[in-house]
């Protein structure tokens, strides 16, 4: 491609409602143009980005022998209905009417159409396993689109959804996505992990993210790094950082601890550890009849170690919070505590309540916590004799650096991540909710056990960002990089012997089927080093009539700090050598 | 490919609303699937077809110059309203509201967001000529989506659009853009005619259609056979068939025609030519106050020869019809004929109207129109002598086939047509009314000019299969044919020796880069050949083991009428010979 003919648009200052890196360096690079909020054109250089990450994932979810098709971005209400989540989804799913005044959604995901496909054209166990995925725009209508392309409103997604006899089978599906998705990120040159993620009401342990490792991520996920064991934050498991509960050796001790309300400030005044002291948490559940109306609300207090934090979604798989819970008012808290809160404690309550002690908490002896009474808490608290044994003890705390792995087989680290992609096990939630069968080999029919697998196609872009960039711009990955050769020629209008031999190199190199961009534009070379340095252009060749006289060119890979001077005789194959062609 | 690892569902009957061959055929053959009222599943034999007729169109803009980028699907009525095609544009725009109550569109087509991108990143003139296009889902809100997706509401199309400084440089990318069609429609394998269209209010003549030849087409088109003469019937001019007016030579005669209110059946009863008789047509046009009121209403009577139909793109060109004219009401018809419709014409009228006489009436003499007076009609009338000349002379009918080509050079023939894909040169019409302008090499900010170049990539399919099949299904050009060749060994599963040949040719036609599908799917003979024959595969390669016994194979391409043995030591070089590759 030469570039007076190609669309190159770079900005030296990024919009002021860019707020990360890739935002920012995906609008000065020229990669996307907003054209309302969450709503993006892509660029034509953006679009070859888009277009190289497509063709990646679409190669290895071939090879996975997975079939491509396309549904409709429209989608009819009535298939919505089926599966009740016309209603539950929230305003992030866009509705529309046609000019018939009929219901149609414009599609976050299809699960719904495609499972219609399956009922309709998989009808026999012969047909499965089959695994039918498509490059598809998305619609969600984010209340607060933000971060560009990150999270937009209009985007690019790879959804997959697998179809098969059982459990078993289903399980191979899952174990063949996972594969294909490390080849998929492998080749998109990314860092990544694949963490376990929380599988909600679906119950199992088939559920994994695959994170792109970036400081800026928004996700927490945690990993072993003596083991392979990783998982988001969400799910990692906390194990008892006490082996045994020790015995008692402090009496019962209401202190005066006037201001502070927080664990911190409390461990500070008292000069002790912040793991001598217990954080409570107010939860409250309820009761409704048929027309939805409360009959009965239920107080909760979780206990969790001072120094650590409540995980919501482990609260919600205690039994009792498991339907829903919700934080309970002010009013409830002096109903059964007697006291505002920040210095609520388990011991002297009001009315009775439902205490929940994380396992660490359960081990703990001659603990702080509040005493029920602003401006004072209690030291020296012990189960049994201070207070009942909780009523129920779980993991309901997240892990927190060096926390013992769940495999036993080191400590575990934390980092952040951007999820790109996610590998689900669906059972039969779709299937038993649209009557979706085949006919089993016994003649009888059967719910479809389903998967469903995304890749987050737009997305990927900010996250390659977020993890490769440096001042002076982007730095992509060969693999998807908008071109993978960078001609720079100065003088390129003026200077003969410049440009026969940037046409030359244009030339063979583009026959070796390398991906060159031939700046002709004519711009200074500062202004022309910049823009490639932004753009992210991994490597670069600058010919100069001065170089060319002394039979030279100089090479630069995006993150080498110097450029190489490289012998016009060889620069063809040093160039093919460096991009591995 | 292998069949059982891909998704073949064919269907023995088509679905009761599929009207036309192409929609039943794409629907037997499982390429689409219905979703709801025009709107489809891209199956995945479907898809294949879709891409590669992508390719072809993006292999060729790209090597035209144009550069692809994506426009969002969702776009704000802010633009729209700018153009003032908000309003203007009707129910087929389908319009929603964002969870914030914003109006957006689905996009119909894009000049309003590829304009808004042009004011903003094409600054000067040294960045034009540039043409930018998009292969991007349309939705257009059809009040009776018909046809499959030939008029679906949610299709698939390229749509490009040209920025030029001035209108030299606007014609030299129509040019180019035409050239860049040609290139594609050849490359697709179809029969195919470019032929000039009506501007409307743009002017101008650079309009052309690209027209699919189908018996089964919408349009008519006109071509000379003799010349490369070709236009859509709406433009193409029709000369006067009369070289000059013949002098009366029959009195005025009232003639009693009884129940005969057509051309026809007057000159059959006459005893005379069709030729003879001017057919009669009233309209009216309507001036309106600011409020919209009709404050006068003027009544036309347009009149074409008996043989000839009226042309309502050519009547909104005379001067007084241009603002948009109707049929006139048949109170309007008796004020000013007396006479109700059936047995009209100019002689005799009650209260005067505008006379629009076609250039062939203009130079007739002696012939028979209505008498304004029920069962009755004149014979022997003639301009001057029995009523004043015309006020109009003008083209306004529709040529007829054997009418002399406009360009002098033989006949004109007439075929039926697809539209596929339409050139149009814009002017300053969205520039203007957007302000999009360019800094020109003096310094002053002049309107773009604007080109527009639509192709219907779905549509493409269907006019294919309108234009190529038999009883048996879809006959593929080679060049979109969703498999190239396919390979059919009659019990794979049970003969080593077809499972053998059957893999190595698979094998070695792959590793030469043809398209191929391996039916290993154990379907019996005639259902396996009946399923190729629906899908509409042109080569196929049938293995045996009786014929393998006698070291042969049978290759049949798809509108040959008899296989033809072929020996396996031969077999890979003579299907690479007849795919041509």
């Amino acid at each position: 491609m030469r570039a007076r003919q190609f669309f190159i648009t770079t900005l030296k200052e990024a919009p002021a409602d860019a707020e990360i890196v890739s935002h920012k360096l995906m609008m000065r690079a020229g990669l996307i143009r907003k054209l309302s909020a969450g709503i993006y054109n892509y660029m034509p250089m953006g679009l070859r980005v888009i277009r190289k990450v497509e063709n990646i994932i679409r190669e290895e979810m071939n090879r996975a022998g997975a079939v491509e098709l396309v549904m409709p971005l429209v989608q009819p209400a009535e298939l919505w209905q089926e599966t009740g989540r016309w209603d539950k989804m929230g305003p992030e799913m866009l509705r529309l009417k046609d000019r018939h005044e009929r219901d149609f959604a414009m599609q976050p995901t299809s699960e719904e159409v495609v499972t219609d496909i399956a009922r309709q054209e998989l009808k026999s166990y012969r047909a499965l396993p089959k695994n039918l995925y498509q490059i598809q725009t998305k619609f969600r209508d984010e209340r607060r689109p933000r971060f560009g392309i990150m999270r937009g409103r209009e985007f690019l997604m790879k959804d997959a959804y697998s179809f098969d006899r059982d459990v078993e089978a289903a399980g191979k599906s899952y174990e063949n996505m996972y594969a294909a998705y490390r080849k998929i990120f492998d080749r998109l040159g990314l860092t990544y992990r694949a963490v376990a993620a929380d599988t909600g009401a679906i119950g199992g342990d088939r559920s994994h993210e695959f994170q792109v490792i970036a400081e800026t991520g928004e996700d927490a996920i945690v990993y072993c790094p003596q083991s392979d064991y990783a998982a988001n934050i969400e799910l990692a498991e906390a194990l008892p950082l006490l082996a045994e509960r020790a015995a008692p050796t402090q009496a019962l001790n209401k202190v005066p601890t006037p201001g502070k309300s927080t664990c911190a400030d409390v461990a500070a005044l008292l000069g002790t550890s912040l793991a001598n002291t217990v954080k409570s948490l107010v939860l409250a559940t309820d009761e409704v009849d048929e027309t939805g109306a409360i009959v009965k609300s239920t107080v909760w207090l979780l206990l969790v170690r001072g120094d650590h934090d409540l995980n919501e979604v482990k609260a919600g798989k205690v039994e009792g919070l498991k339907d829903g819970f919700r934080f309970a008012t002010e009013a409830e808290i002096v109903e059964h505590f007697g006291c505002k809160p920040g210095y609520l404690g388990p011991v002297g309550l009001k009315k009775p309540v439902k205490i929940v002690a994380d396992r660490t908490v359960a081990l703990m002896s001659d603990f702080i916590t509040g005493a029920n009474e602003v401006d004072f808490h209690i030291a020296g608290v012990n189960w049994s004799r201070d207070l009942p044994e909780p009523d129920v003890v779980a993991d309901i705390r997240n892990v927190v650096e060096g926390d013992a792995s769940p495999d036993g087989k080191g400590t575990l680290a934390i980092q952040r991540g951007i999820e790109v992609g996610h590998v689900f096990y669906l059972g039969t939630k779709y299937s038993k909710a649209m009557n979706a069968t085949f006919l089993d080999e016994d003649g009888k029919p059967k719910h479809f056990e389903m998967g469903c697998y995304g890749i987050g196609v737009t997305r990927i872009l900010g996250a390659a960002i977020e993890q490769n960039h440096d001042a002076r711009g982007i730095i992509w990955p060969d693999s998807i990089a908008p071109f993978t050769v960078a001609i720079c020629p100065i003088g390129y209008d003026r200077a003969e012997d410049v440009k026969v031999a940037a046409d030359a190199l244009y030339a063979e190199l583009t026959a070796a089927g390398i991906d060159v961009i031939l700046d002709d534009r004519g711009e200074r070379p500062g202004a022309m080093f910049a823009d490639w340095e932004l753009i992210g252009v991994p490597h670069r060749v600058v010919l100069s009539d001065r170089g060319l006289k002394e039979g030279q060119a100089e090479y630069q890979g995006r993150r080498d700090a110097e450029a190489t001077k490289v012998a016009v005789t060889e620069l063809a194959a040093f160039v093919k050598a460096r991009v591995g062609s």
